[in-house]
């Protein structure tokens, strides 16, 4: 069961098509293979970059199910629901078949800190003894969590085990955060997203660790690594070498595209389709993307 | 088969709870008989006012079901939804189960025309013969659809044969739309939502009747009745009757509370009922509704 | 200067121009008189019903001293602005020119309860010493402010006199807003905006009266009198005799154009004209109008 | 005056202010002076960066004289309003005082192709023989511009001669754009924004330059520099020396305190303040610009 003393890389899985738009499944042992070689520690599945809003009930089902019997490490599953039924059903079912936990974006809809504080009291009575992450996601979700709402949560809920971060800017946030568990309350996971861009910086700041889904998720790896070892400054050249790539893949909308046609390329799965409505890379894009590979290539290859 | 001819009244239908928040299923023969008996040529289930989002795919194939088998007149079911599995496996379900048609609202992150037009050709392709009701609901949905692009739709996809009206301002838009069926474009039907707030002048302007949940179906009746025989004067005297309870009715969030509430009054189901997150009518509340009832009811008697 | 206790009708004024979109300063002196005539107590300029943002600084003033040296009841004037330096040079500039209050909605940006506490913190402050109405119109700012916020802005912010209260649905607002006065906080005066549609409903919650632009100003009069008077079931048949044009009025984007030309057939202003961009009503439209305005009289008539 | 050959730096100047908030003119000369002493072919004055909307009208208008008197190339100022007349009295003034164009971004209630069109026509109208720049920003401003809608802005306003491209994703569109002036279309220049974050690949597409105010304007001269000069990969790499400032100033927010605190330990300007309502630089971001530009100073002398 996932707890606040989880650490790493929990990547954000993609969820695998076959160029006709069906759930590829043989790509999803090979996709979880290969995240487990490259170093992580978790993996999340079902959050945007997994086009979860794009499967049915039972396709949702079926992928998570796959996952679990490939991966030897815990798996957290998004739930997000635009109604409790729907995220108690996916829920029970999930940890019925062996997740760590489940994480949940508020609705668009929310507006003051009352009904944002009413919606994780409710989410957490909804899910029982199920542990969650708080996806605090300003840019998707529209909604902002003020630092002292989320202090609230954790201190209300005891089910709410992780924060996955990826306010923007969301650095004085992780500050805030570690001051309030130094000064006794709670201490959380904190694990940050927005394609990893801030990751250097988020170590820096208290974060344990990364849950994005940025196509090398060996970066996300090295650079924690590094971060632990006190070698701060070899983790920021690690870091800067990717730092163009990371740029490329943050596009809003574009970047899921850009994450598959990577994963493919490099093996992790068979087809890069994304399920409609979703673009696939013209090849403008595609040069671009080959061309920041190579000069990443040669800059890792000069770091070491 | 829903098809273009549609007209009269499409109530949109509640979905009745118990008080614990389970599916209240003998309250949905209650409630279909009341609807029939009130005057509607069809039903409309699972839209925003049948809290559609709070239930779980099988509760929304339970309640679908229970009402096909209760109601002898056309049911539209509403099956937007964040993806395409989602929305075509309900359509699917539904269909086979004997709906007349689905509805489905846009995404609220839809912006350009451009966008909206791929949307709708994406759900029509999707959906494949299934009639569906492009719901136009600015004020929910956040997507501005123009009348320009509403005719392409209509132009461009045979299987759309209903619009639910509800743009505000969005009388013009009738106009327009019926200008051009006048111009030789298919003339599909209009049924018209926003709680009735229109009801005689978009009658007026082209309009085939009224698709909302005014918790007094005989209003749009009696006001489409006369307005069919040409009594213009008198369907306006039958609506300003009823008006005061309209306004008050049709405040956003709070609406639905108010329609339960005096659904449960009349009888029609058993519990005013609605599911988490979801408001309860106080005291106050509940007293001016009580008035207003009272107001109206000595009016109406005035009235005949 | 204006305090907590005004009462009775603010009329939201129009900002009268000329068919080539230049000011009609003429018609300035013949609306305020025509206000004043019926009932007003007060009046608010350079609100959003004012085309506050299509004037420039200069037109601004120009406009408000005109109305200044005409009125004999306090004038608040409307500083929303996007920053505190445009509002805080018009706010100066008013205050010496004889008004005796501004109007403050929030910028559409802020979300959490402590940017609107905030927002509103420096608003107090760079006003000085010059009493302030806060706008609460979420439906045009995007800005939910929740009651409690409300209070604390009361508790802070001395020179906060006034509520234009115009959220929706926002009865138990007031009723929780006299609740906090009763026990122990400083009352201060709530008049409702909202187009009137809940007149009779606030007065009977705790509101002093309304502060919208409702074409017939004597409508909202009437109604405060009786209210007043105890009479309250002829306060509500004064409203329903108004109701199908208050209603007809409140459409998004078309209000001000209905009211303009409202206005201007009672002889208010000379020109029905909006400033670009800012649509002309259509003959349909004015024919709607006609027939509400007669049905209205008729009704009059038989009520008294 | 400004027209379609512009290309090169047009950097987006900030508004210097005294500790106390007050404008602070002499820092508007320095600041010019290092400007045009990094490279800068023209300026962008009043922009969401310069903090246009806390200005007055005038301390705008002194501001931009200011900035007139001293700089000897082309500037453009800002001239956004949330009407046209103020901005057509804003346009006049600063284009008699000598600026070379104005620029104008879209009011974010606008929706659909039509409004957006109807918009740029009445600005193009309003602004006369004025040359205007159409800023696409939709991450601030929420209104998605499609590209067809600028290919008919471009074609139906002869004075509108350049786009501030900051649409993210964003490449596809100056490929769109360029195809459409090689098919025969007016060309007119496309300076880039959000930053500088995708300058290279921007250029490679298609782009004249950047306007953008990233702290070190010079990194945008020299990559403009290489790239014309052919020397695509050296771009890059002079590009990718800045990256992880460019990334920690585009923080939303965030970004402008970080630029400020960056020009004034540049001795750009004397002093970091921003205005109310506008956040200062905690120690612990001060330390992280320090340590970002220690990097960045290290790989320039590196690489050259």
């Amino acid at each position: 069961m996932l707890d606040e003393t989880a650490k790493g890389v929990f990547t954000i899985a993609c969820t695998p098509f076959l160029p006709d738009g069906a759930l590829d499944l043989p790509s999803v042992d090979r996709m979880v293979d290969f995240y487990l070689s490259k170093g992580c520690s978790g993996l999340t599945v079902l959050g945007v970059m997994g086009e979860a809003g794009k499967l049915s009930a039972e396709e949702s089902l079926t992928f998570v199910k796959r996952v679990l019997a490939r991966a030897d490490v815990p798996v957290v599953v998004g739930v997000s629901a635009p109604g409790f039924a729907a995220m108690q059903s996916l829920a029970a079912a999930v940890m019925d078949a062996g997740a760590a936990g489940v994480m949940v974006a508020p609705p668009s809809h929310l507006r003051s800190d009352a009904q944002i504080l009413n919606y994780f009291h409710n989410t957490a009575e909804i899910l029982g003894d199920t542990p969650f992450v708080l996806q605090d996601f300003p840019l998707v979700t529209q909604v902002h969590i003020p630092t002292s709402a989320i202090i609230q949560i954790i201190d209300d809920c005891p089910t709410c085990v992780m924060l996955k971060h990826e306010d923007w800017p969301g650095l004085a946030k992780i500050t805030t955060l570690r001051a309030a568990s130094t000064a006794g309350g709670r201490r959380i996971s904190i694990l940050c997203g927005n394609g990893g861009q801030f990751l250097p910086e988020e170590m820096m700041r208290g974060a344990d660790g990364a849950m994005t889904g940025f196509a090398y998720p060996e970066m996300m790896a090295d650079v924690i690594k590094a971060h632990d070892a006190g070698d701060h400054a070899y983790a920021k050249d690690i870091f800067d070498c990717y730092l163009p790539l990371i740029r490329f893949e943050t596009q809003p909308g574009l970047g899921l595209s850009v994450r598959k046609h990577i994963l493919a390329k490099r093996g992790a799965i068979a087809h890069e389709t994304l399920r409609k409505p979703g673009g696939a890379i013209d090849p403008a894009t595609a040069g671009e993307i080959a061309t920041l590979i190579t000069r990443q290539e040669t800059k890792l290859a000069a770091l070491i």
